[in-house]
């Protein structure tokens, strides 16, 4: 095989790869970080670097013109290497990390009448054993063993090797004295108990101590970790961050790409056990007055959705991509830290939440316990929009459920000027019935630099409502407005001009960007109401709308009902809970019970498989317009358009009038 | 701290290490392997180097003279570097590796009516599961428990997280057809079965393919390890080598002096894993037909004595040397190979048999089991002994043991011309009566190089029956020969004279020598006569003399009563049992019941601390004696003794005729 020298501006030095090595792969080896949000699959174009000298073979220049072409641009990810060659990697935007913690610390309250004692699977027991003398030879682990027997109650405790390695010390250093803490679980099938030792401490360690689990929310962008005093229960910290892996692809889909490429999945796995340890570092710091050290922690229970839970684990994911989409494991069995490579205790317990098909993941059997729908004697509608929609219909009675791909819309990937919720993204639009202008609103108040979820809801709500797209999402260029215009890739509506923004060119929404947020939010509606018709129940009978996720907490709810994400119902019936997977796991971390009821919630799940079902794709074509083809089934929304659109017709005609000098002030509509 | 440059004439460079380093350390760190057969307590002298230039400190000269001080000699393990140092490592005899295995090769038959479907914990099922669809989209796992539970009725199965990475591959590489392997366990308490998964292989594996398992017995000299296939019981492949620990120590006690010291536990243990797995790859090699390899091994059982599992699994070992003599574990739980880092498959099942205390092992318990004295109705005594003599005395109704620390002079050391049972060592002797000359079997057959410990047994025994030792072990001055003589350690008795020797010296047996003897043989007989008191039962009651052991194999009984090693009782209640140790540890591999059996003899087995018995030393001081101070107690062989020594008078008178000319031919006497 013939070797050449890849040079990259910003390395060390060059490497040697052979004939055909993507550059994406000589960049890592040379421990280049090129960003790959599609994961590799040559769709995004943020892999895009120039081409100095040497020669490559381009096998795909999607999202590349003919100019840069010739000034030597090529996809990192799918271009390969023939020659020697030297390459440019452009200076990318470093990704702000803003901390999602910063806006979404939530108010944590104990389940009520929390007693660690009953319903906590660790337990801490304090132990007094007679030191041995020539007259009682016994040896240390039967000491113990017969001490947590005599002294606890337990009489089935097993442990690890590198443990049993330290207890002989730990015992002579306490005097005989020592502390214990085990994890206490049932049998399945009613075996009884399997009680293992986690740690042996030297000494008597007083009640009111802390006892330090963490729950954990694995989402495909953003993971949180909650630090819990198991003893009382209580939240100590909060903190969240992105999820490292996302520079190697910002769906699941382009996660799950990279993973199956050599070395992907290792890869992956140490960038998320990355950022949980970071996380976890942070939120011990966050603990005032104990210097915790995250080795102190010694359960930790984790919800993600099925892919983020393969990757976590190292699982094989391709199968979760592929018909018939099956995972390797939904019910992963409890594992060591050590098995892990969890940097907490590493006889620590890890705890992964049960997830019920390969789209409908931990995360939601969390999120469904925290909603309490299934002890509910309403029926309520769950739903997770993210990158993908997870939605769950039911109440105590019966559980179904569904997921949608909306694809990343919504998380501002897949739109020109489209990024996520950081600090210069637009996050609110409202535009003037008369005279089109837009006003917003930018997170941090600086000049923006493109728009996020919340933001393009927003935008495409008001263009509806104010007429600058129809029905069908088609700009209007009959309208009296330098806003719209055709641009590179066809018309586009003008958000902000150049001179205002951040990045020095304008912000727009292109003609593609709205079919691509129409096909998002037609997914989701399909996906809802597919999932109500097969279980015969009418939308209206719905009595409440949960909606989860991270996302939901900013969506203006009359802003999704008009372009027919959410349903036209009373908003009342709206309830916004917030991170409910993360909430899911603290509780199914600090109560066996609930652990439980997680069990039996995804056990009695129904998955839905959308994608067998010829009815999702007659349901997501009549989505696909706004709010929907059927305006009967969105009245409110039709009746504020029209009245909206009368009274601008009004202020037009007032504006006119005012050109002519008769009235001097008009009100802004908002 | 000042660093100073050591450099060993044997190492490829100098090494750096602060001051106050030991010459041991210095020279491991330079990768030079210096025998420290005392652990480095100094008292060996078998680390001797050369100083040639530098200045060092030596802690302890004992072992060398004013003239090996005069020339630089120094005890690396005594002998701190106190400025830059070089050092000669004279050359060591290297160790002869003839393996055991070729002299002691057992014929093992397969337990009666061994069927391992209902003996072996080890399962092996076929399963055939329906292939995933849209209509059927269960996880890998959930299919694969499933089948186990409808088609091989198992329902609580578990698996390790890298198991879980490689079955949906062997799923689909076998078309949804595996088989599976499991290890099925009773839980402790009566639990029901914990069902633990250690492998899935692709396809359909036929009912008689071999299934592998390995019975190992970790000695302080000699590891052995039988390799096992699982179906149908039969034994393999037998396999033995020294223990790659020795040089580290020649007795247990030296061994944790050494794993106590600076990264010498580790060491320790990488030494007996490498003795263990060059020990699997040679059995694995033995066998003809199959290209079978290590990580086929699936299950493992360890007998070992109590110091041997401790350095095997890492556990500190010192509380075993230093009263009141506890270890850390006598009932180790079952631990994964992966998690003992043993080269098998990594989710192979290792089972360390339980011991009974810090000096009765598993070997011991092994032992027991195998010589099926707990199971019978006689009284037998039962002895393995070796460095440590561990003595079992009992029955079906009751079982008492003890140990004493005989010494490792039997072995060959602590003796000025010891040495181990291998190629060059005397290992039969016989003395003529009237002349005093001896005759010997040389193992091998060349020329002597010293004597091992069977050597020394029948060296004792012909002394004392021909008067060249008197009772008390004085070597007689009075006789006329030339091979007794004054020597550098005061008296000694020539075997061997330099020309005749491979090693260019005399070999000889000093007063010294005889003394560590005396000791070794006095208290292993106040072991047992100890014991047999402490449960008030005279020695002739006893129905059955077992002797375990490798050593046990070579001894001749006669020899060995006439020095009072073994109690003088007719011959035929002796056996000898060979290696009783891996013997039981087959047992317990092969058979769940057998395995239950050793856990309750270890239960049942009455430890007696004889070093808490006062009683102990007296009979140790009355055993000090050829064959005991109680005459009385040897009536053969004070009877033996009397005919032989009128024998030899009357072959001296003979002679001394003969010498007249008028006989021609004497008879030797043998």
């Amino acid at each position: 095989m013939i070797e050449h020298l890849v040079s990259f501006d910003i390395a060390s030095g060059p490497v040697e790869v052979p004939t055909g090595t993507l550059l994406t792969e000589a960049a890592r080896i040379a421990g280049c970080n090129i960003g790959q949000p599609c994961g590799g699959q040559g769709r995004c174009g943020r892999c895009t670097v120039q081409i100095v000298d040497g020669t490559v073979r381009r096998r795909s220049t999607m999202r590349l013109s003919q100019a840069d072409l010739d000034q030597g641009y090529a996809l990192a990810c799918q271009t390969v290497v023939e020659g020697d060659v030297s390459v440019i990697i452009p200076p990318q935007e470093k990704i702000e990390r803003r901390l999602t913690s910063d806006r979404t610390v939530a108010e944590i309250t104990v389940p009520f009448g929390y007693d660690y004692r009953r319903s906590q699977t660790i337990q801490r027991v304090r132990l007094t054993m007679p030191s041995p003398s020539m007259d009682d030879q016994t040896d240390d682990l039967s000491r113990i063993r017969t001490a947590l027997r005599q002294q606890a109650g337990f009489t089935n405790v097993n442990l690890s090797l590198p443990l049993m390695r330290k207890i002989g010390e730990t015992l002579r250093e306490g005097e005989w004295q020592a502390t214990a803490v085990l994890d206490v679980q049932e049998i399945f099938g009613g075996g009884g108990l399997q009680e293992y030792l986690i740690d042996l401490l030297p000494g008597h360690i007083a009640d009111d101590e802390p006892l330090w689990g963490a729950a954990i929310d694995i989402g495909t962008t953003t993971v949180t970790v909650w630090l819990v005093d198991l003893i009382s229960g209580e939240v100590k910290a909060q903190v969240s961050d992105y999820n490292g892996q996302i520079s190697r692809g910002e769906d699941v889909i382009s996660r799950i790409v990279y993973a199956s490429k050599d070395h992907g999945s290792d890869e992956l796995r140490r960038l998320i056990l990355e950022t949980i340890h970071e996380l976890l570092d942070l939120a011990c710091k966050r603990i005032v007055g104990h210097k915790v050290r995250t080795t102190e922690i010694v359960k930790v229970t984790i919800a993600a959705n099925s892919t983020m839970m393969h990757l976590l684990l190292g699982l094989p994911a391709s199968s979760i991509r592929l018909s018939p989409f099956v995972t390797t494991v939904n019910q992963v069995p409890l594992i060591s830290a050590r098995q892990l490579g969890l940097k907490i205790n590493p006889d620590g317990v890890v705890d992964c939440l049960p997830g019920v098909a390969s789209y409908v993941g931990a995360d939601i059997t969390a999120g469904v316990y925290s909603s309490g729908m299934d002890h509910s004697d309403q029926l309520i509608l769950f739903m997770d929009v993210g990158t993908n929609g997870e939605i769950v219909l039911g109440s105590r009675e019966w559980l179904v459920t569904c997921a949608c791909s909306a694809g990343p819309a919504f998380e501002g990937a897949g739109v020109v000027n489209g990024m996520r919720a950081t600090k210069g993204a637009i996050e609110e639009i409202w535009i003037n019935g008369a005279t089109f202008e837009p006003t917003y609103r930018v997170i941090g108040n600086g000049r923006p630099r493109g728009i996020c979820g919340s933001g393009l809801i927003s935008l495409l709500a008001e263009m509806f409502m104010t007429g600058v797209v129809d029905k069908a999402g088609n700009l209007n260029t009959h309208l009296e407005t330098t806003r719209i215009r055709e641009g590179d890739h066809g018309l586009e509506y003008i958000v902000a001009w150049a001179p205002q923004t951040e990045i020095g060119s304008d912000i727009v929404i292109t003609h593609v960007d709205i079919d691509n947020l129409l096909r998002a939010k037609g997914a989701i509606y399909a996906g809802y109401s597919i999932l109500a018709d097969s279980v015969g129940v009418p939308m209206d009978w719905i009595e409440q709308m949960q909606i989860g996720g991270s996302f939901g907490k900013y969506i203006n709810v009359e802003k999704a009902v008009q372009i027919g994400l959410l349903p036209d119902m009373p908003w009342e019936k709206f309830q916004f809970l917030g991170n409910t997977s993360v909430k899911g796991a603290y509780y199914a971390l600090l109560d066996r019970d609930a652990r439980a009821r997680v069990d039996d919630i995804a056990a009695r799940m129904t998955y839905i498989e959308l994608s067998a079902d010829n009815s999702f794709y007659e349901a997501f074509m009549s989505a696909l317009f706004l709010p929907h083809t059927d305006l009967s089934r969105f009245p409110t929304v039709v009746a504020a358009r029209e009245e909206r659109l009368s009274t601008a017709e009004q202020l037009i005609t007032t504006e006119r009038l005012n050109t002519n000098g008769q009235i001097n002030s008009i009100t802004n509509y908002k």
